[in-house]
């Protein structure tokens, strides 16, 4: 039993879907967020950086007590999972593993499509872990690099954001997949562009909810839990304040942002 | 006389194409290249964080033996110029006043675009120091932040990115403006697509070329030129190697890319 908070971070503000998804399902915690506005996007970046900054977020989150953490950003998730927790002390969280567990569930032909970032895609990340969990399954990935400054201009629809995602998903046609797994915190504000660009009755993977569940489960088997009876706060700290950022923010959020400070290091 | 380098920066590789400028203009001497590769791009984040940048960035180049410094990038240009130039006490050229002064040499109506990051049209930069030239001209901005992602995915031509330019380019239509202003060192690479989708009378003014010609009039002006008799070398900084580096430099530079070394700071 403690107030300790959960501790939240990704390259930009994607991750405040999971945030919201978290404070939806474990009213009582606390959230500090972290997003490294200064150095985003991470999708195009190398493994050695992305393994380097998100140790440096790790170490930041933990100073602020946070008693888990979550990797939100599915790019650092796959390119850095494995060095943060040698790293740290508390349970670490990814969106790989619960999206990968949903997709498995979701899927009735074992046919699996992926969506990420340039950096997630390479990784093979989601490829593997399917792989690992049901060899059986068939996983067809697509790297989207025009989808994350699509949703960054706020062009969620229309004729140009319908063309690119028809070009991005053409591969799950011609391979039929039944279940596609929006491997980016950006992707999920894409789903009504995308059900209207693909089969209806494809499922959309998107990680936030299984990674919430995944967060209360651990909370409970840890017995981490807030013996708070009101309701928990979010702090969020960024590395830049930029011109939109509240605008970005508030539509990852859906709802208002409240505690921003922003911080300098590296 | 003296064989030190030139020093240029870019938030990424774009700044390649002002290299390659000023090793075709001035071939004896040597080049010495930083891309921010782990922190681009500059043009969605804020001025504070863009002139903390490029602050360090020329301390470095200065660190290299840097006798003049050229920032090829349009948006550190615009907002980290005067702080560099405070910085240092070797000659610093930005990208925006050689731009300025070919597009007011180009229009004849009077009527100029400028198209750049978001935090390029946000400075006003270009618009200010045209009109603080002449005060008749009219200046019509527009940020396009799709335009760089575009390049990096290498989609140059095409119905999605024609689209995207059609949306872009409208109000340089409707405005009449007979010159455009390619305020981002990554849209010469479009001038096919921009052309294809304007008026094929509009001057395109890419200041790679204007730079590169200031650069020589200082050099000779200063009596900084190198006194070597064989062809100077191009060395380029990177903080970051990402997996599709080589094949960008290469798009921007025209040729290969040699010597290039990974440095780690901030």
């Amino acid at each position: 039993m403690n107030t300790n908070p959960i501790g939240i971070f990704d390259s930009g503000l994607g991750g405040l879907t999971v945030a919201r998804a978290i404070q939806k399902i474990l009213p009582h915690e606390s959230v500090i967020y972290f997003g490294d506005t200064a150095r985003l996007p991470y999708g195009n970046k190398s493994p050695k950086i992305i393994k380097k900054y998100s140790l440096k977020i790790a170490d930041f989150l933990i100073s602020k007590g946070a008693k888990i953490i979550v990797i939100a950003c599915n790019t650092a998730s796959a390119l850095a999972l494995n060095e943060v927790q040698k790293h740290v002390r508390v349970p670490i969280v990814g969106v790989i593993d619960p999206g990968v567990e949903a997709a498995i569930h979701a899927t009735q032909n074992k046919r699996i499509g992926v969506i990420g970032t340039v950096a997630t895609i390479r990784s093979k990340e989601y490829e593997n872990k399917i792989k690992a969990t049901d060899p059986t399954m068939t996983v067809i990935s697509q790297p989207c690099p025009l989808f994350v400054p699509l949703v960054e201009e706020g062009w969620l629809e229309g004729a140009i954001s319908k063309a690119i995602a028809n070009i991005y998903l053409e591969p799950f046609k011609t391979e039929n997949v039944d279940t596609l797994v929006l491997g980016c915190t950006h992707y999920p504000l894409l789903k009504p562009l995308l059900k209207s660009q693909i089969n209806h009755k494809i499922a959309l993977i998107d990680s936030a909810e299984p990674v919430a569940k995944k967060i209360f489960e651990l909370i409970n088997t840890l017995e981490l839990q807030s013996n708070s009876h009101s309701n928990g706060t979010l702090s969020c700290f960024i590395t830049d304040v930029f011109s939109q950022f509240e605008t970005i923010a508030e539509r990852f959020l859906e709802g208002p942002i409240a505690d921003v400070t922003t911080v300098d290091f590296f």
